[in-house]
């Protein structure tokens, strides 16, 4: 299936897990087995007094297949909540990328990967004389725009984080859940 | 074996990946079929003309079962370059959370709340009347205390991305590998 397919639909979903050996090899195998798309994946322990961790998952299909996804994470013995941020509500998406420009003995590009990163409010977290390495947060979206003007300027490296995201208002999956 | 153990070692390893289904699952299979530990593991396209994609993990254990691993990781067959970037030379590491504290009619912890995030350089990227969202990014560590921070004071939702990490200086894994 094609991004471009109209009836694809983009979801970010949280999942929160124990955090034991095994159980983000069987969340992805549910996902690589069924032929589900990972577009990105993060995961990282949340609730270190209950051994909590929090996977943020974002896929694309149809609708049916994102419902077949969720029924499918909700039937995972390890999983405590399945949450769609998509579908529940308004929702902050962010992510981070480490950019690495290298512009050689190009003074021009240098100046100009300066400017663009002032415009991106990045930030420089490593500098010599012929290179940068830029920290950049935001939505997936704005990360791409800065990596597209990077790109033609000497891009010699580049790590991004996945998407890390939370439904906004002030009810969150550790309280009381 | 415990992260108290004097000699195990953590270490953040990159490896260039072919974009494919599934490769995720067989690196993720690797460390779980072996009892290897993920503390943080992270994934994104890189290289859309090559459709490579970059796997950022940080893992743990004696110096015998790090090069295991990276032996392994050499020999799966997606994988094209495998760094170990805490053995080879300075590196940039760098971590995004979203934090909510939910601090009901508590005015004192509101205001605590915003006064930690300032010294920490974190955002408001979400608001209402007893609830914030804050972005923060740094290395794990300081992501670590300023959730130690904010939790007496009603955490109630976290989401972090885990590690994304780079060698510092001009050369990088996409000129020219």
């Amino acid at each position: 299936m094609s991004p471009q397919d109209p009836s694809t639909e983009r979801h970010t979903i949280a999942v929160l897990v124990d955090n034991e050996p095994g159980v983000l090899a069987r969340v992805i195998g549910l996902f690589s087995g069924r032929g589900y798309n990972i577009e990105s994946l993060t995961v990282a322990e949340v609730d270190p007094e209950n051994r909590r961790s929090r996977i943020t998952l974002a896929t694309s299909g149809t609708r049916m297949i994102i419902e077949q996804i969720k029924a499918q994470l909700s039937r995972l013995v390890p999983i405590h909540v399945v949450s769609d941020l998509t579908d529940d509500g308004p929702s902050v998406e962010r992510e981070l990328a480490l950019i690495k420009v290298a512009t050689a003995d190009n003074r021009e590009n240098r100046i100009e990967s300066l400017r663009i990163a002032d415009i991106f409010r990045a930030r420089v977290v490593d500098s010599t004389p012929d290179s940068f390495v830029f920290e950049v947060t935001g939505a997936s979206g704005k990360i791409d725009a800065f990596i597209g003007l990077m790109r033609p300027l000497g891009l010699a490296d580049l790590s991004r984080t996945g998407v890390a995201a939370m439904a906004r208002g002030r009810t969150g999956l550790l309280d009381g859940s």
